[in-house]
């Protein structure tokens, strides 16, 4: 491979930049027992690798999140969704780091999903598509990472689901991590989480547009159903303090500009009915209902602990990774409680571990939100291993 | 109006007993600003009131609960919803109490909803019952125990909605209120309740089947619709602790009996799953859909303080009534935090006031569990109200 050299040694050629898709033959073995090839995968960079090939900041995106960390959305036309972390000046810094965000298999922003092309029949996937674990995700993560001559990774870093995959790659891939940012995460899916998803999977299922998952030549897509699917899962992203904060029992104005009033009929009164319809409604512009059911999935799925039969600490056995773990005392979808159990099973692993439970009120989300503090933390955790 | 005589005085003739039905004319006064007549009502009695028409005890139900407190429910063959509390012996006695429980307006097993035949048009009203609140329920049960004779409660008693309303009937009439018991209830619907509620909403309007309400001429109702709205709502009766203690991430035996393992597909791997879609389903058996939106639209509707500027110890300023206020733990749909607001406010108002909170790892459905606290609590509370 020839790389084109630049700004002194670094490495920057046309695997590099934004807006990449690229198809690898893989195969990524898949938890499920199969394997899965061609992979397709969509993702950003910025920044360039130094020679030395040890600036690599991998992002790991949530749920419903894509590789647009700092640049608009192609389709919403809205900033990045973490610019308050990822830019010049900012804790992951272009100018310091070759970072990258890879939208993860099984979602559709241009990576390998269940609306993606089968080769084989010329049709979408749909159901078609296997199920597969956050391990998955992580495997084929790392075949576009040999494909881009990333060895090593300075950092993982990732929020929500982005921290199950960090935390995944720490274990699956001990010696191609230096160190691991786990925020607003946990080791396993809860019986609530869980529950919460599958309130959202039979949403979209009952859809009558659903038609088993085939609905891509149908003209019409499941947009009700993923939309109760989004409203339900908002809910769990956001706390019952925060919501009451931002709308409490407020009325909504009329469209005629009249002060809100109540109805007594089935129209959004309140202000938090407005919003959530909003959310759902405006998700399901942007996202693939099946690709909802099958990242659920993986979430479910997702117990790190569990072929180490149910020791948390084995997991992290081989690992010398620096790991970081941040939690929300507001976040009752991860709550604080399931990052402690992270770093107690960290400490047992003999490995390096620092914890902060951040004071906010937003809940969950906060992790996307402005949170001065949770930046000096992430700043201050990738220059400690920029010095050694 | 001629009584049966029995039990030395006692009050007891057709008016009273089990599976009751009745129409009256009303009308009741609705807060919408109109009237709604005629009135259906279905409800049970236990026990018989007595010469001096001072033992009546009224039950109020919750969202999807009905008049079979004590009985065997005619739909699902199942024991009554309250039995742990009501019957010979327990805390709610017919021995010694005249126990009535009405199936509210706007719900579906006997009482004027929106399944209702309107007498108008000879259909159901679907859409056109009028929306109500739970104001309109309790003036709706007044015009009720006028027709049974009775002037005075010696108690209101309920969970959930029911202590809503337990609130209600002590504001607006306290004269006829001698003591209320609210248990695991809210003085309002905050921004996250009225959140989870408004996805259910979203879920049934999003059914096909639903018709704009107008499904019961159809022959099919919304019933995808509806379960979803009943998963989503059902992980709120429960705890987070709960949950885990309960179904944790334990695998869904096979149905050819042997053990539970990942399927990598979309059955109910997890147990809470299988659990989650049985509440879903087996609810469609038994409740109307429209019902659901319109009880639930009057449970959001819900706050106390608001005729009263927000002032909530205003609301009970003509109360002579005894209050006990109950909360659990655990519960996070209606938190301890909620109950101590409406205690500051009956403090502040100068009325008698007890509260308890009581340790469950159950969350809100507590109340309708096993828990000899609460009988001890309620029992007490009752006797003392009949010592005096």
């Amino acid at each position: 491979m020839a790389f084109a050299m630049t700004n002194g040694g670094d490495i920057c050629d046309e695997r590099f930049g934004l807006n990449k898709a690229v198809r690898l033959m893989g195969p990524v073995q898949l938890e499920s027992g199969g394997t899965f090839a061609p992979l397709d995968f969509a993702y950003e960079t910025y920044g360039a690798l130094n020679a030395a090939r040890s600036n690599a900041v991998l992002i790991c995106h949530a749920l419903t999140g894509d590789q647009y960390v700092a640049s608009t959305h192609p389709v919403t036309g809205k900033p990045g969704w973490w610019t308050r972390m990822v830019g010049a000046g900012k804790p992951i810094d272009p100018q310091r780091h070759c970072i990258i965000c890879i939208n993860v298999m099984g979602s559709c922003m241009g990576s390998s999903g269940p609306a993606s092309i089968n080769p084989g029949t010329g049709e979408a996937y749909g159901m078609d598509f296997p199920v597969i674990t956050i391990g998955d995700m992580v495997r084929a993560q790392a075949i576009l990472l040999d494909h881009l001559g990333i060895d090593t990774l300075q950092a993982v870093v990732g929020g929500s689901m982005g921290g199950m995959q960090a935390l995944s790659w720490a274990c699956l891939f001990p010696r191609r991590v230096r160190s691991a940012l786990v925020i607003a995460s946990t080791a396993r899916h809860s019986a609530q989480n869980i529950a919460f998803h599958e309130v959202g999977r039979q949403a979209i299922m009952a859809d009558p547009h659903w038609h088993s998952g085939a609905y891509y030549s149908q003209g019409e897509a499941p947009a009700a159903g993923l939309a109760v699917a989004r409203m339900a899962a908002h809910i769990t992203y956001l706390s019952e303090a925060g919501l009451t904060e931002k709308f409490g029992r407020r009325l909504q104005d009329r469209p005629d500009g009249s002060k809100g009033a109540k109805t007594f009929g089935f129209d959004a009164d309140f202000q938090v009915e407005s919003y959530l319809r909003h959310q759902g409604l405006s998700f399901v512009d942007r996202f693939d209902a099946n690709s909802y059911l099958y990242i659920t999935r993986a979430m479910d799925y997702w117990d790190l602990a569990e072929p180490h039969d149910g020791v948390l600490a084995r997991a992290f056995a081989g690992s010398k990774a620096r790991f970081c773990i941040i939690s929300f005392d507001s976040d009752w979808l991860y709550p604080t409680s399931e990052s402690r159990r992270i770093v107690h099973a960290l400490n047992a692993a003999g490995a390096a571990a620092s914890f902060v439970e951040l004071s906010s009120p937003f809940g969950h989300d906060s992790f996307l939100l402005d949170a001065p503090e949770l930046n000096r933390i992430v700043d201050g955790f990738l220059r400690a291993g920029e010095a050694t």
